[in-house]
């Protein structure tokens, strides 16, 4: 298999993903009340539909930069970018499910519970994605699948860095069963930072000099 | 990353958009009246889903032809791309929205008042789609972006062609306010401008001779 | 523009709109009588999924063939593919619409008029995307559009074999307005025809010798 | 035709219909109980959806290392191409359809029988599915059609994996009529083999040596 059509079938996934998220965007349309108190009941949908949309973008920039950086494609990587795909696909259906509960964060204790619930599944499809990403970076470091391999001594930085990128989602997770939004603004703050900053998954990025050393 | 897996992904989000635009076409079937009917109640669900068909095929000729000219791919671009994209997603969205209220624009003052808050936002999707858009063309304008660099003198002419472009959704979100089909003949006219004309966006069509040029 | 990402999109196109046209099928689930009644309900549904299905089939086909014989990629050719893709997303809905109202072909004199008005509509828009695809065809003709041009004398033999192809569309559209079952086998029977035999659109097949001869 | 468009079109088709799964994921929301129920009375449905999504992903693996063995496209090849993604198109519905039935397995009498008739459909897709693998890998084992020709004693051992691969599919249509728990549990088994085994399609993985050898 050559690293064309893995990619031409991640950004396929990626691509149809992002998009789909917008299809859970919806109002209830005439004879519901004036539409901007629609669009204003539904100001947590766009919230979430924006922090997704741009998860997504930035698992796919790194995705880009981790595969350019393979010297071979086997079966062992296929099944591990899948394992990344299955939960790159699960975004929309929990961003839909956080952003069906976000409407009404300080109603009463039951939907205040299920808001817990769907903010700890929606930092849980997160967590897997990052985990399969991991994955695919773990693989990286091992036999001759890299074009340019990274030094060992350069492992540990990189794996802590991911741990440390994984580990958000795990603290959003058990922040959510106390403070769903507080949860949510966490991840948002990644982010951002993802977003500002190089991520650990591009050790350096394409227009750097020194492409493939293992710290920026 | 090579602008090859950038184009990729674009035309995905593209090809996504452009074809999900349709799921909003729907009628109700059998026992909601005769056909015929329920078709001719939804031609202006039609004529948004025409109009939004092809301002998402102008974007995306004028990004292919955008980010041919680009010289290098670096991590600013991807998010301006995303930029860019995450209002193209939006697109069925604000088109399912206006063409749920422009069935009934001359019923009452209720759903007037709707129908001018959807169209409204209708052209604020394209006002944000069109400035991602001019943002990444900023960006080409700087460092070594360009293979073919603009020359200084040519900056400002084009940035104001392009202020123009937007410009016409700034004026089709106030006019919305007062009379929602007039903003929604000023879309279709930009439309059928950028069609007939060469845009702002590409100097120069492939396939003319100076072919990168600031004026055509 | 190259003539890989024009390509590309429209793959893009063809791909998402032959995957929808299944989001059509559904069946009402648990409470509403025996599965296999239900699936028996919807057998004219499966059959409007299956011709729509390698309609779109068939004209990727075509698609492919014709571009790879175009010798440059202008602005005029990016506009005519557009209209040929309007049509191609436009497939979903309207065989949406004709699968609703097929369930009820014998039942009464109301349902039976909606039935013809949707066979008419799905002929329509098959003649859409036909006139389409007929439109880049007459665009080969002229300049030097063609890597290998057509003599002369070939262009109305090719012309004409494409009104054939168009006109029976128009002809499904007339007998759908008598009867819609028939002109529904009609189209059936093109796209059999079409499957096997070489159509008008391909003038050689790519694995035969002379792959540019106007005939097959 | 060249292989890199056969590609493209069909990963587009894999790549949507593999995210579509995803969209029959959904809960009630707010008012339908906890959410922490809700999720875990569509349990069936996420086995469901898993399982569908790894097959796909298999059949999509296996896909790729059969067109790459191919020397030639041919209309036949395209038509046959066809028939495959006319099934694997079908996937998300006949996922869809079973998990409706699923969440019931234990309740009455009428709904086993439905989960049967929907069980029994599930794997007939399947079996579809890979009967048009089947054909594409018949099609390559005659005339110059791979790069590499099969030896003709290679040729029936390798079919005769290839009935053992679909044979599982027409034993679960059968044992769903009895117990269609175990029908999928069955189906599932297949799936692990093909992730954890290199497939009858593949005769050697890509980054074995003497990778078009029949056997591995």
């Amino acid at each position: 298999m050559d690293r064309s059509r893995l990619e031409a079938f991640s950004d396929g996934v990626f691509a149809v993903a992002i998009t789909l998220l917008a299809l859970n965007l919806t109002v209830e349309g005439p004879g519901h009340g004036r539409l901007q108190h629609q669009l204003w009941e539904h100001r947590w949908s766009f919230a979430a539909y924006l922090l997704s949309f741009f998860i997504i973008g930035i698992i796919w920039v790194n995705h880009h930069v981790l595969i350019k950086s393979i010297a071979l494609v086997d079966r062992t990587l296929l099944f591990l970018n899948l394992v990344l795909l299955l939960f790159v696909v699960l975004i929309p259906f929990s961003t839909a499910t956080v952003a069906q509960y976000l409407p009404v964060p300080a109603v009463s204790a039951g939907p205040q519970e299920d808001l817990k619930v769907a903010m700890a599944m929606y930092s849980a499809v997160f967590l897997g994605m990052s985990a399969g990403f991991g994955s695919i970076f773990e693989w990286t470091l091992h036999g001759d699948h890299r074009t340019v391999p990274l030094p060992p001594e350069a492992h540990w930085p990189a794996r802590l860095r991911f741990v440390g990128g994984s580990s958000v989602y795990v603290v959003a997770i058990v922040v959510s069963l106390f403070n769903a939004i507080i949860a949510f603004i966490l991840i948002a703050l990644v982010a951002v930072y993802y977003i500002v900053e190089r991520t650990p998954a591009s050790p350096a990025a394409p227009d750097s000099p020194g492409s493939n050393a293992p710290a920026d």
